[in-house]
């Protein structure tokens, strides 16, 4: 049982309304939002590449904390975080785990999703004690297959996405089937429901610095996951064209305790976006299991 | 005095409204667009980097066809045109040159934006009796300075847009100030304008295929202007972070009947399109002259 030292934040009843706060770490200022039940192990969401707190769907959000505390920040340098990005995700595990200090938890749960769970993997491996459970979403591990060209695959689908005035998204994270970029569209339209107070985008030098990092994850040596000792669920489509789903199957193969939520058919890099409705509970179960 | 061998076309009040239509080259569909007077010596408008036919700002166009015969049309693998786009300068000015004689043309003006500049400026070299008047705008002479940097620049302000959700137009044609934002937001709803039978976007390899020609343009030897015998007005904002500005004033010095619009203060690569009010009646001016 964890509970923060600042004063605590009155719950707010959806994603949409949750207020942005900031707290500093080593002088930085670091923005989040925080909603659901104000007791309980706090879920912290790690963003994708490129994401900013007004990237979490706020599907999965709202369902998450409707039975969870839920916090989800922008790493430094991005959105309404100042600093300047890392390009490591080593150097962006750090920041997190300063960040949640800094908010007063000894013990969380994390939810990092694509790059995120890059970082999650790095924040459990080096500060186990202050992990109790994990969500991986659409990533892999380090060196795994493909992941060295996400910065390409994403350069390439954002020039295109600009060209053709369709967010990048649609593409990377949704497969070419009718129902699939159905379902994208719908993710973009929920992205929009928030009118008020959004984060800010990120910047051009942040997204370079991520895209370093990603580079070198990719080429990373495989790292040994068999002494994570925390309970890991793994998630995502069946056709990531980005963390190739080889990677989800791979991760929840060498996690020792490494759950594997059946990929998600017709559904890529976003299918726990996709499949909300079918993640929620799950991951929620998990949680409270 | 031109007249083509093809039945004319009926003549459109605005840009807005013209029909887009093709004529076959060499098996290839190029699209284009008509408007202005059905006699005298028509005016070819060559398009920047990425353009289509839904790039030329209407106030220009329909400046110019009040009193000229205007043809804008897609270069060859770009928006309505089939085929795929070369990546040579020379090439495109050859497409350019079948283009005007598939339509029946032995005479036309030209009037080149930025790399449609360079386009006309090797139809004036290589087709001169095709040739009778040239207008080049944002644009410079091969190996001319700064030219070489506008891929990475235009592919820097891409994905920058792309991230923050802003047409790179924007810092890419305009300056920084103020009044030249404003005026580049006026544009770019100039823009949208036509909301029926609008062009296709240009797809990434034709804008790839585009770069790698206007690299090669910024670092060809720079060529002999002097056999130019054609009368150029050479226009340009005076801010220009494309195609520096400095180039417009070596093209005016560089060519024996070159005349030199006083750059546009405040004004960038966009220059003609901010300035449309005093470039229309220069250039109708100049034409008529």
């Amino acid at each position: 049982m964890s509970s923060p030292r600042n004063s605590p934040s009155p719950s707010t009843s959806s994603y949409e309304n949750a207020p942005t706060r900031s707290v500093s770490v080593h002088g930085e200022k670091f923005a989040y939002r925080e909603l659901g039940p104000e007791d309980g192990v706090p879920l912290i969401l790690l963003i994708h590449l490129a994401g900013v707190l007004d990237n979490w769907d706020p599907r999965v959000v709202d369902g998450l904390a409707a039975r969870r505390r839920i916090i989800a920040f922008d790493n430094r340098g991005v959105g309404g975080s100042s600093g300047s990005t890392p390009d490591t995700i080593e150097s962006m595990a750090r920041d997190a785990v300063l960040f949640i200090r800094a908010l007063g938890f000894d013990e969380v749960d994390l939810f990092g999703l694509s790059m995120g769970g890059f970082i999650a993997q790095v924040i459990v491996a080096q500060e186990p004690h202050l992990v109790r459970k994990v969500i991986l979403a659409g990533t892999g591990p380090a060196g795994g297959p493909g992941i060295d060209k996400v910065p390409a695959l994403s350069i390439q689908a954002t020039l295109k996405g600009a060209l053709t005035r369709q967010d990048p998204k649609l593409s990377l994270f949704f497969t070419e089937s009718a129902d699939s970029q159905r379902a994208g569209r719908a993710f973009l339209e929920r992205l929009k429901e928030r009118t008020h107070n959004r984060d800010k985008d990120i910047s051009l030098p942040s997204f370079r610095a991520q895209l370093k990092a990603i580079k070198k994850w990719g080429r990373q040596v495989p790292s040994d996951l068999s002494g994570i000792r925390q309970p890991v669920l793994v998630a995502n489509g069946e056709n990531d064209r980005m963390v190739p789903s080889q990677n989800t199957r791979d991760l929840a193969a060498r996690l020792p305790r490494g759950e594997l939520v059946p990929l998600y058919p017709d559904a890529g890099h976003g299918g726990i976006f996709q499949c909300h409705d079918e993640f929620v509970p799950r991951a929620l179960e998990f949680l409270e299991s």
